[in-house]
């Protein structure tokens, strides 16, 4: 199997070189595809080096399948290319995840979907639905899920290599101006760099991704529209709040899950201890619940925080996390293409 | 008007005293009152200084208001004697705010409560609680409000003094070791401190106060319980979930709130633009919306993404921030001193 690695210089492109490593994923040669100004650059990979080369159709011809983490309009330009070339493309950017003839994959959910592709194109979830959409589908299976309402901690590397520059430039800046910041006047020391509109340091940001319909942002509804379209849920009732806090890896969901039938807390962790992919991490008492930091480098989902809304015997209350370079983004997409070997 | 300050060497009691200079209180004389290890220091008060003088009975002679921002215990103990000895106490700890014969008062909401004090004790609210009661009373006498659904991002000196120089000291760790950081190594570089059983820089942590009955925490009950006695509403359905994050000043809370009635965002947009001690800051496309760094050493209770839930015409979403030492703390028991005067 000859692959492409599309995208391959990014934070998730370099994530995935990894976790192909990691996993011995069966590539007879794999071929990191980047844009012209990262050509020639040398990526380590199984102990020897690789060369990037430049994105242009050549580059798809004998390629089966080629793993794309590149923005939306390149992906919409080159993933139809790709497939032209006789490849078959998983993509882990927004541009093809709402499309009917692309399905959106979670290996540990809808892992059959894979099959109908009339595009040859199959989508990589949002790395914020991928936090809690897999604890939350084993939950569905027992209970019915038929609402939620979300908040979330999302990270700073979700915006790339840049959002994570952008987050420690800014604590540098805040560590010389230390004791402004401690009287609480870090707005006066730190500016919005050009990633986020405002400061990441040191602040929390409600607003991931850019303002769509009815006041929601891109990320708002991603996170609804894609949990409904992986569940198979189109009529699941969602609402979101997104919101970026300066940690650098591991983004966090608050979730408030309505279900068809009674809940309990002690049902849903024998639910989620025995659920492939999730980490149930769940003793409040000895301060064990998911966090970022704990999350990070990992490959679970993590959850716990589980409580019974003390006014609705049918809903939950939890806490999900989960590593967006990797489970939100570079794992899955990997984990999704080892359905088709 | 002769007033002790209990607890002045504090974070929110050093903001207390900067504020009673600042709304220019009218007070005759002004006690600061701490522990007997601050007993001796001078602190700056309307040009001059004035010293500390331990905590103990005689203290409280001659005084008409005592202002307590202590811990639980400390109060529990102390603010009958201050009463004993004549005075009227407001305190801000959380010992008497569930007391039936203890009014808990935002004068926004509900300054009339303050006359009915049995113990001449009044209390002010949970820092949490006062950056979303404010806006969601103005919405309640309109629409009725019946559900909340709520997730917190609260800063670390809701900790004190002690919170950010937690926060602080691992930030600067953090910076030292930066290429494992921003290889979302952070684990490997931060420790947990004292006051937070996890490390809060670069990390959210799904605990705030300590782990009470059905897996809430302290912070999670009192921001239910508070906001139904003080809105009076004691059918309130009210569910949250508190999180620590890596933020000097500023709590914020994403609300979701189910009314009795029909609602509109351009509806709660008028209600809250004239609302006393809201500051509609809503303008999502331009990136204008509350952020901690905004709402820090400012008094207004800031609120933005208002947005209708899209499957339920009753409910609202949003976004509240407020500076959890100054509304959040210090201003508010100012602000109900001020109802007495």
């Amino acid at each position: 199997m000859r692959v492409a690695l599309v995208g391959a210089t990014g934070a998730v492109g370099t994530e995935m070189l990894r976790i192909l490593e990691q996993r011995d994923f069966p590539s007879t040669e794999l071929i990191p595809v980047a844009s012209p100004r990262s050509a020639g650059r040398k990526l380590p990979f199984k102990g020897s080096t690789i060369e990037v080369v430049a994105l242009e159709a050549d580059v798809f011809d004998g390629i089966d399948l080629a793993l794309f983490d590149v923005p939306d309009s390149v992906s919409l330009e080159w993933a139809p290319v790709a497939v032209e070339r006789g490849a078959v493309v998983v993509d882990n950017s927004a541009a093809w995840r709402m499309n009917d003839r692309v399905p959106l994959v979670v290996p540990e959910v809808n892992p059959d979907d894979v099959r109908d592709r009339p595009l040859n194109i199959i989508a990589s979830p949002n790395c914020t639905t991928l936090a809690m959409v897999v604890p939350l589908a084993a939950l569905h299976r027992v209970f019915g899920l038929n609402r939620l309402i979300l908040a979330s901690y999302q990270a700073a590397s979700g915006s790339g290599v840049v959002g994570i520059d952008e987050l420690w430039d800014q604590t540098e800046i805040a560590a010389k101006e230390q004791d402004k910041v401690r009287e609480g006047l870090a707005r006066d020391v730190l500016e919005a760099g050009e990633t986020f509109r405002h400061p990441i340091a040191l602040n929390v940001i409600p607003q991931c991704g850019s303002v769509k319909e009815d006041g929601f942002t891109s990320e708002e509804l991603k996170l609804c529209f894609e949990t409904r379209k992986i569940m198979g849920l189109p009529d699941l009732r969602a609402t979101a709040t997104c919101v970026r806090v300066p940690v650098v890896v591991g983004h966090g969901v608050s979730v408030h899950a309505e279900f068809d039938s009674p809940t309990s807390v002690a049902e849903a962790r024998r639910i989620l201890a025995d659920a492939p992919g999730v980490e149930l991490v769940d003793d409040p008492d000895n301060a064990v619940y998911p966090t970022p930091l704990l999350a990070a480098g990992e490959d679970a989902c993590y959850v716990g925080r589980i409580r019974q809304d003390p006014f609705d015997p049918n809903a939950l209350e939890m806490f999900c996390v989960a590593d967006n370079l990797r489970k939100g983004a570079a794992l899955n997409t990997v984990q999704v293409a080892e359905l088709l070997t």
